[in-house]
């Protein structure tokens, strides 16, 4: 792929300065660039990307313009750089069709222009849709869906019942269904109630690797559209976590949990079960969630807080071996004074 | 499947109010159900269920009977309702067998009446008993033991040498016998410590996905009759737990830990190595346990201590902040009588 | 494999004080010893020992020489036990070569002595050096590469592009180069930042079961030589690990965060993105790292702090109920000494 920057310019929607017909070919990082490379700065790194050996370089709008090298001016420079990611690296391609390794059960309905690579199983009964990928070593169980456009990567789990939406990405080894950890206690032996329901991953979602979403004990645990979630995540059985939130890695989620939309949840957090935690919130690294949550709140800390009053309270904090000594003062200063 | 109320009264035990005739052929929960459907409530949703389409409702006893629609009354609505689950809400079948896709390696002894489906890898000299279900890309290690009615779900390993006891449930993606996180350093070189002990899953234990039960150095890491792993959950090498514990999500035990019989605990949670933790004790999700503790406890926060002080020391941390103007406050005020 | 005493001494290059000619032909835990069997203990065990049925113990140069039974003293026992567990028992071995079972894409390179079990799936393009082991549902991406002796167990994902080095041991269900978690969001809807560099594994890692170590947006995620890392760990996009770090059980890094070498991070600790760590430093267990750190400290806590500092503040911590109260009981008596 060879471009020109007038070309680029105009792809991604930018003021150019500099040689509207300089050739690039590769995309890369201030340290990777060469002089046949466009790379990308924010405004940290304006200065080192001066210094760089680039060819050209995508600059936010607010730099002022007496930069060294050729430069693409951009609102949002990660957002036009991922265009040009996208244009200049294509993807790793498969043979289309369905591999004669894949194992496919009975009463299966497989869409068109799908690849289904060696070693997939796809289980009695599932519906995959058009144009999806689904890598070796997936599981599709019995009655699942996988919509349109959908990619499943190696080893990944979807259990019997679930649905895949459209277009949602699944990393490897995550695990969509597995039962819920719910159990009746008599005489302190543990008996498991079934776990009848499913999960629904609505369209756009994205899982990271070894998430696991669990089935519902009855009805649905629901990943609205578009949320976005990391790495080694657990949402709890019955959970709805509302579209368009951003689930960082390692966060839990308790059972029977609802979140509104534009929720983030910072790395780390966990919350209680059977609570509603209102939409456009923003909970810090670490959150401890013990109850329900307004709209629009930003909170930190376990219990979980606003995050002002969690830094003030942090900051005290710090402090208290100083207030030990203060009180220990006070409380000598008081005896002497009780004393005259 | 098609009963009447007063064959599902017969069933779980409950004491009918209502049509004994009146035909059931679902389950579902209240927001699902249909005339054709028994749900059940607790004592918190009883309203919602008096007001829903159900043709009839499990309720607890504790309920009075003036109920608006026909009602079953239990002592557990929870226990009586997985029943109902179970009896209407056949699982999935495969077909019995060992797939001719599977891989069996040498010197395998294998039971009667199991399910081997295609893809699953059993390696050599390993014993699989009668009834167990082995998903798809199950791997099962050199001289490894599945006893009699053991499910394996997809993507698990069970490392070599180790044993998985009766009715055991192991969810997908679950590893079982990696080895332990032990080495020598010299000189800032780590240098592995072989790990040759195994894993002992003893019978009735169920274990979440993507939970990893380290393998011994040597000796077992043994996990009791009857206790119940949730997702996500690291327990490190050597450690004894004992009977009918409940680890909930994300928990990390430290190598060589032991646990008494029906220790509790929360989700997050995390304990050093070595230590002893009493039975018939509970820690609140993300305690952070640092040594022994006794037998019946209640424990949270880090470090874990017991829950009424660790309430009591939130509740005085919560005023911190005020705590410090006060200080301040009698220092200025001692000042002031000092100079009088 | 039988050994006399002499033998072993010399081996372990220890000290013998017993029979020299007595045969040796097991190891074991002092529980697990018979007549038969070497065992160890560390100076906190060595009364346990002198009473097991051990024909013969490792102990410490420091215990001094009237030990009850044969022993070897040696300076640092669990290395030498090491060393003898790896002599006695040797590791489980599988056939030489590439299964017919497994799945080879186009164009692979493999090198000699290789061991590639059945449904291992390697992808078009990747190179396996030699004397490598991959186990059963392994799948290495398009272009990875994997060095001389490593080991990949069962249900690893290699994902394409990234590099396994020299004897790197990568555990069951571990995840290699999945997608960043890398957006950009415009009116709440968040758009996938494609995720185009790799993963580079130094020669000499360790990487435990479900860890997943996630690949660069542009460049290298780098896990340094000799580093080793446990169970359910995150090491997100675009981190640089120095080597011969130890990182323990469930342990978050966050994108582009550096450490320098010889660090440890105990059990579920987090960090922050876009931080250095610098080296010879530990982090206790649930140490949250919020910022840049110097090198060689130990830190703890939440924020991280100095160890010490940590232990001052938990210390006040526990007495808050008791500051409290004393404040309380000031706020009395100087209210009586200015009404006097």
């Amino acid at each position: 792929m060879k471009m020109t920057l007038q070309e680029i310019a105009k792809l991604v929607g930018g003021r150019l300065e500099g040689d509207e017909s300089l050739v690039i070919s590769r995309v890369n990082n201030i340290e990777g660039a060469d002089k046949d490379t466009i790379t990308f700065a924010d405004e940290a790194h304006v200065e080192e990307a001066a210094k760089s050996q680039a060819g050209a370089v995508l600059l936010p709008n607010t730099v002022k313009t007496d930069f060294p090298l050729p430069a693409i001016y951009v609102e949002d420079t990660r957002a036009a750089f991922a265009v040009l990611l996208t244009t200049f690296l294509p993807p790793i391609r498969h043979a289309k069709g369905v591999s004669p390794d894949a194992y496919i059960g009975k009463d299966v309905t497989i869409g068109e222009g799908v690849t289904i690579l060696p070693f997939a199983y796809v289980d009695d009964h599932a519906v995959i849709g058009n144009g999806i990928t689904i890598y070796p070593h997936v599981y599709v169980g019995q009655y699942a869906t996988v919509d349109d456009n959908a990619t499943l990567y190696s080893s990944v789990t979807i259990r019997e019942h679930c649905h895949v939406g459209k277009r949602v990405i699944v990393h490897s080894s995550a695990v969509i269904g597995a039962d819920g950890f719910g159990f009746t206690t008599k005489d302190g032996v543990h008996t498991k109630v079934p776990q009848v329901g499913n999960v629904i991953l609505e369209d756009d979602v994205e899982i990271g690797a070894h998430a696991g979403i669990d089935r519902a004990t009855i009805g649905s645990t629901i990943i609205g559209h578009g949320t976005k979630i990391d790495n080694l995540v657990h949402i709890g059985h019955n959970c709805h976590i509302g579209p368009n939130n951003l689930i960082v890695a390692q966060v839990g989620i308790s059972g029977s949990t609802n979140t509104g939309a534009n929720v983030t949840f910072g790395g780390q957090t966990g919350t209680v079960g059977h609570i509603d935690i209102g939409g456009n919130s923003v909970f810090a690294a670490r959150s401890g969630i013990i109850g329900n949550t307004p709209e629009g709140v930003f909170y930190a800390g376990f219990p979980a807080r606003p995050h002002q009053e969690w830094l003030r309270m942090q900051a005290h904090l710090q402090k208290i071996s100083d207030m030990a000594k203060r009180l220990k003062t006070m409380e000598k200063k008081i005896k002497e004074l009780e004393e005259n």
